[in-house]
C-alpha cells in the first residue's frame, strides 16, 4: 500500500506531499509522494490529509472500560475500594473479554496502535485473546496482588507468579510478536517483597518480558510503603529489582530528588498520566525535571474510570497544557516534545524496537487523519495541530502491523455495535452485582 | 417539535424517557415522554440519546478563528504582539466575516448555542452579520483600544466610543433579540480612563447593553495597571465603573482577597477559561474561592490561538480536572457544578434571562447528543458523561431560538465546506501579509 498525505514521520520530520510505502507488516519507504508513486506504481493507494505514526498508550487499563464514569467525583479511596476494585472482583471471563474489546476498539479508532495494558488479577487470558482478535499491538500483563487486597482479588504469591508464567508461555510473542508480556504487580502497597522479587525473576527468565507497575501516584501510597519498608517507594522498587530499562512505572507524581536520580541512573521509563492525575487529584508529576534528567517519559490515559477517555490526542494536549501552567512558561512541553512522548518514548515504554516512527524497516503502524472539520480549520502547523486541535474522532484510518483495522469510521472484521452492546450489558450486571453506586 | 431522550433539564434534573416540547422560539413543556406525546400528538418528533440545554461560551474570540494554531508554544508577549494583534490588524472585512462564520459554525456543531464574543477593533459589523446569518445567540462587542496598542488597532477614544454606539444602534436586539451588545474594552492596559468610563456610560445609556472585558489574566498586566493607576486591576475597574451585575470579566486568574470581595459585593460575573490559562501559562484561577463567595462563574474557551478549540465539552472537563488537582481534592468541581457553569451561569455571563435550562417559557435552545460511540460506552450517569466523556463531536442536533441550525452532521442553510475554504484562504493571506511566524 502507498499512503499519501502530509506525512509526520516523527515529531521533528514533516513531509508535505509525502508518502509511506507499506509492504507486508513493514514500512518499505517514506518520502516524496511523486517519487514514491513512480517507484511503486502498482501499490494500492490511499490518501489522507495527515499521516502519522500510530500512537502509544503507555499506561491503560482496558479491562476497566466497563467502569467508565462509574465513580466520577468520588474521593480517592472510595473510588478505588468502593468502585474500581469491587468492579474488577465482580467481572467474570465474559465481562473481562467485553471490557478489553471495548477498550481496544476505542484505542484503534482514536489513533492508538499500541497499548501498555495493566489488566486485572482474574481472566487476563481474555484480554490477550481480545488483543489478538482486534489487532492492536500490546504489552499486556495480568495483575498480581498478594496483600492488602479485597476478597476476589487477593492471591497467593506463588499462584500469582505461576499464573503469570503460564500466561507468558501462552501469549508472550503471540500474533507474530505483536502481543507481548509485561509482568504487572499492581503496586508496592498490595504486593509483598516475595511477590515483587518474583516479578523481577520472571522477567529475567523470559527473553523480552518486561515489567510494568504503578509507582508513587499519591502520597498515601508513599506513606504506606515507607511505613512497611522504611524506604521511599522508588528506592524500595529499586531494591527489589523493579527499576531498569525494561521497567515502565506509571505516574511517578511524588518523587524526591534521590528517587529521580535512581530513575535516571537505571534508565527506568516513566509513563505520565496527566488527566488521571488531575481527575483523581493526585498531583502534578515533575515531568520537566524528568525530561531535563534524560528520563524517557511516555504518555498514558490510564483507565476509563479515571479519565474517562482513551483518546491519545486528549492526553497529548493535556500533558502540554498542564506542563505549561505548572512551569508558568508557555514554551515548555511544546507540541513536538509531547508528540515524541506519545510515539518514540511510548515505544520504549511498550518495549517494541521498531515502532513510534514512520521509517523504512519500522513496523507498519500508522494512522490517517482528516482535517476536513470546522474545528480543524485552518491548519498552520501539522505537528501542533495534532497536539492542540486534533481529536481521536479525526482518525479515519488505522493500520497495525500492515493490517488495516479501522477505515472510514468502521472497524474491519469486528462488529463494534455488538461489542458496545455486550459491554453495556456486562457493565450493568457487574455494577449491580458489586453494589457500586446508588 | 417534540424532542425525546434522556433529558438533562438542568444540572440537577435528569428525566429518563423525557421530552421537551418546542413551540415557536420557546419551550412549551418539559416532562415525561409518554405523557407529552399524548398531550401533543401532532408535533413533529425527534429522538436523541441525550437532550441538554444549549451550552454558553462565556468568553470567545470568534474573529481569531483564522489564527488557530498560529502561535502555539510561544512566550506570552510574542503570542500577543507578534501574532494575535498583527493578525487582527491585518484582517479586512471579508477575513473578519470568514473568521466569525467559522467560529460560530464550530460553536453550533459542538453544542454551544450562545456566545459572549469579544470581537476586534475593526469590522465588528461583519461578526454581527455572521451571528444573524448562522443563527447563533450572541452577546457581541467591538473591541476598544485607545492606548499602548499597535498601528492598525490603536483608536481615538471618542471615535472608538462613537463606533460602539453606532453598532449598538444597528445591532443590539437584532434577530428578535437573539443578538445583543456588550461594550468590550480590550483590557485596562490598552484603554485610557476616559475610554473605560465612556464604556460604562454607553452601557448605562442603552437598555440591556452590558460590559465584557478581560481582567487580571496575567501578572504583567496587573503590574502595568498598578504602575499606571496606583491600584490593583479589579479595584481600578471598580473605580471606573466596570464592575456590577451587568459586567462579565474574563479570566480573573490573579486577584487578591480585597479584589475578590469587590467581585462578590458588586455581583460581577467571572468567566473562567482554564485551557487558555493553562496553554498561555497564565496561572490557575481561584475558582473554588469564587464559588465559595457566591460569585457567578461561567466558562469560556477563549480564542482559537490559545485553546485551540471552541468545544465546550473540552472546557467543562478541563475546568473540573484543573479544579480537582489544584485543590488536591477529587470531589471538588463535580460534574453538576461544571455543567451549571456552562449553562445557567453562562446565561448570566451572556445577559439573557431565559436560557441555560430546559424549562417552560425558556428559549428553545437545545442540543441532541449521541452515545452510540465506543468512547461513550457505557453511560453510568448522564451528567458526568457530558462533563468527563462527551465531546463536541457527539452533538448531532442543535436548535437555537426554536430554529434547527445543525442536524445529523450538517449545518442547516449554511455551506460549511465553503466557509472552511474561505477561512483557510483568508488565514493564509493574513498570516503572509502580517508576516507572522517563520
Amino acid at each position: 500500500m502507498l499512503v499519501t498525505g502530509t506525512v509526520i514521520a516523527d515529531a521533528g520530520t514533516v513531509i508535505d506531499d509525502g508518502a509511506v510505502v507499506v509492504e507486508g507488516d513493514t514500512i518499505a519507504a517514506v518520502g516524496d509522494a511523486e517519487t514514491l508513486r513512480e517507484t511503486y506504481p502498482d501499490h494500492e493507494r490511499r490518501a489522507f490529509d495527515l499521516v502519522a505514526p500510530g500512537l502509544v498508550g503507555g499506561h491503560v487499563h482496558s479491562v476497566q472500560s466497563l467502569g467508565r464514569g462509574i465513580a466520577d467525583d468520588d474521593a480517592l479511596l472510595d473510588w478505588l475500594f468502593e468502585a474500581v476494585l469491587p468492579m474488577e472482583a465482580a467481572m467474570d471471563a465474559e465481562a473481562t473479554r467485553a471490557a478489553a474489546e471495548l477498550g481496544y476498539l476505542e484505542c484503534l479508532e482514536s489513533g492508538t496502535t499500541t497499548v501498555v495494558d495493566h489488566l486485572s488479577v482474574n481472566h487476563a487470558a481474555e484480554a490477550f485473546e481480545a488483543a489478538i482478535e482486534t489487532g492492536i499491538r500490546g504489552r499486556l500483563g495480568k495483575v498480581l496482588m498478594d496483600k492488602e487486597s479485597p476478597a476476589g482479588l487477593l492471591e497467593d504469591t506463588d499462584e500469582a507468579l505461576a499464573e503469570s508464567e503460564a500466561l507468558i508461555e501462552a501469549y508472550h510473542g503471540a500474533a507474530g510478536g505483536r502481543v507481548r508480556y509485561a509482568v504487572t504487580p499492581r503496586f508496592a502497597v498490595t504486593c509483598s517483597e516475595a511477590c515483587l522479587r518474583g516479578c523481577r525473576d520472571l522477567a529475567d527468565r523470559h527473553d523480552g518480558v518486561t515489567i510494568h507497575t504503578h509507582a508513587s501516584e499519591n502520597e498515601d501510597e508513599i506513606e504506606t510503603v515507607e511505613a512497611a519498608t522504611g524506604r521511599r517507594n522508588v528506592h524500595w522498587l529499586d531494591e527489589v529489582g523493579l527499576t531498569g530499562p525494561d521497567v515502565t512505572l506509571a505516574h511517578c507524581v511524588h518523587t524526591d530528588e534521590s528517587e529521580r536520580e535512581v530513575l535516571a541512573e537505571t534508565d527506568t521509563v516513566v509513563t505520565h498520566c496527566p488527566s488521571s492525575n488531575m481527575k483523581l487529584a493526585s498531583g502534578i508529576a515533575p515531568i520537566h525535571d524528568y525530561l531535563d534528567r534524560g528520563i524517557t517519559v511516555a504518555l498514558g490515559n490510564d483507565g476509563p474510570p479515571c479519565n474517562n477517555t482513551l483518546d491519545p490526542f486528549t492526553e497529548m494536549r493535556q500533558a502540554s497544557l498542564l506542563g505549561k501552567v505548572d512551569a508558568r512558561d508557555p514554551t515548555r512541553l511544546p507540541a513536538g516534545t509531547v508528540l515524541g512522548m506519545a510515539t518514540e518514548n511510548g515505544a520504549r515504554a511498550a518495549g517494541f524496537d521498531r515502532i513510534g516512527r514512520l521509517a523504512p524497516g519500522y513496523a507498519a503502524d500508522l494512522i490517517g487523519i482528516t482535517t476536513e472539520r470546522t474545528r480543524a480549520t485552518p491548519v498552520h502547523d501539522p505537528v501542533s495541530h495534532l497536539v492542540y486541535a486534533a481529536h481521536g474522532d479525526d482518525v479515519v484510518f488505522t493500520m497495525v502491523d500492515g493490517e488495516v483495522r479501522y477505515d472510514g469510521g468502521e472497524h474491519v472484521g469486528v462488529d463494534a455495535a455488538a461489542v458496545r452492546a455486550r459491554a453495556t450489558r456486562h457493565a450493568e450486571r457487574v455494577v449491580a452485582e458489586a453494589g457500586i453506586g446508588g
